[in-house]
């Protein structure tokens, strides 16, 4: 089972890695990163480097794709390679996923028109504009389409998914193996119970946390 | 604020991704990623490679010091190049942390004799072979000293400790921004809560899941 996970420059880290440590620990898990140039990837604060070792022409056939998102998606909304491969590879796969703002890619290159789909909680509404229906929940599965909310919401993701590939008990499994018993020491991981004052710095900056740009 | 990452081969990636995530965003953060042979650095599955810019000589005195565990912990356990940097370090460190079998690393080289301390639940035991009082909780502060659970634990942990560091607004801002609302599909990432079958199967393999030897 091959797994392709996208990078592109200004990746947020945790979108691709969250997903990446549930679904490579899948029995048969073979896992991929792959960007349009292949090479060091570097995040959205710079300091961080992923190898990507795949171009995309190198993995025409993954059985899953995950999309993760980050300021870099701005840049990777324009039709062209990453968006002919997404195409191109969705025909065969059995999973095509994102984290955060990576539904907008995905929507984007044309593949969750009519379907609905999530993404970081700043950035939902867009997908409208793409012709997704946006949906206020952390995970959402569409057919083969899965999507999920802000950056650490891919775990969730593929927990769920873990579960769908391989069974209850395996996914179970995946989860104690990563201690994943989630006591976050604030309840402020949501807008809807963050204090509103905090809601409201975010929706001010909201065009920098997606974009790094103002 | 520097903030160094040491990794090693066969670092597990979450270990060290989740506090990035959450400690990069702190105001003022500069983190480098250390390894005692700068270059690309393998994760346990082999298939993740994240760059180490650094050597600890380049990072002599980091403000905060992260040490990932994962299946190379087993071989980062003698005292030597890595140990001397960690003590060098930690000489002048505002905190001195670990997620899941790092925690061991610092154990090992003598900085948590006396002081409680946690781990990944399959290894907790372990830190009292080193000097440690091990403890059941998920994140663990002993005056500077901060270990967490689990891979995935790293994220509660950097949490806490942003809000140490910058208070917990600032704290709850990174929290909202990276969406952490926590859903598993599951609650089984405790072996308190996770079925009895799952536990056993965890338990009976973990020589493997530690060190990825058998």
């Amino acid at each position: 089972m091959q797994i392709a996970i996208l990078l592109f420059d200004r990746f947020t880290a945790l979108d691709a890695v969250g997903p990446y440590q549930v679904l490579g620990r899948l029995p048969g898990a073979e896992v991929v990163f792959a960007a349009e140039q292949p090479g060091l990837i570097g995040d959205d604060a710079g300091r961080l480097h992923l190898s990507a070792e795949a171009a995309p022409a190198d993995v025409p056939h993954p059985d899953i794709v995950v999309v993760p998102g980050g300021p870099g998606q701005a840049d990777q909304m324009d039709d062209g390679p990453v968006h002919d491969w997404l195409r191109a590879a969705d025909e065969t796969t059995a999973w095509t996923t994102s984290v955060c703002t990576g539904s907008l890619i995905l929507a984007a290159a044309g593949l969750l028109t009519g379907r609905r789909a999530t993404s970081h909680w700043l950035a939902r509404s867009e997908l409208g504009q793409h012709g997704a229906v946006p949906v206020t929940e952390r995970v959402v599965f569409d057919g083969k389409y899965v999507t999920a909310a802000g950056v650490s919401s891919g775990i969730d993701m593929a927990l769920a998914l873990a579960g769908r590939i391989a069974g209850d008990a395996t996914a179970q499994a995946i989860q104690l193996g990563i201690e994943y018993d989630p006591h976050p020491p604030y309840d402020a991981g949501s807008p809807d119970r963050a204090p509103a004052e905090i809601v409201t710095r975010l929706k001010t900056h909201s065009r920098f946390i997606l974009t790094g740009r103002v």
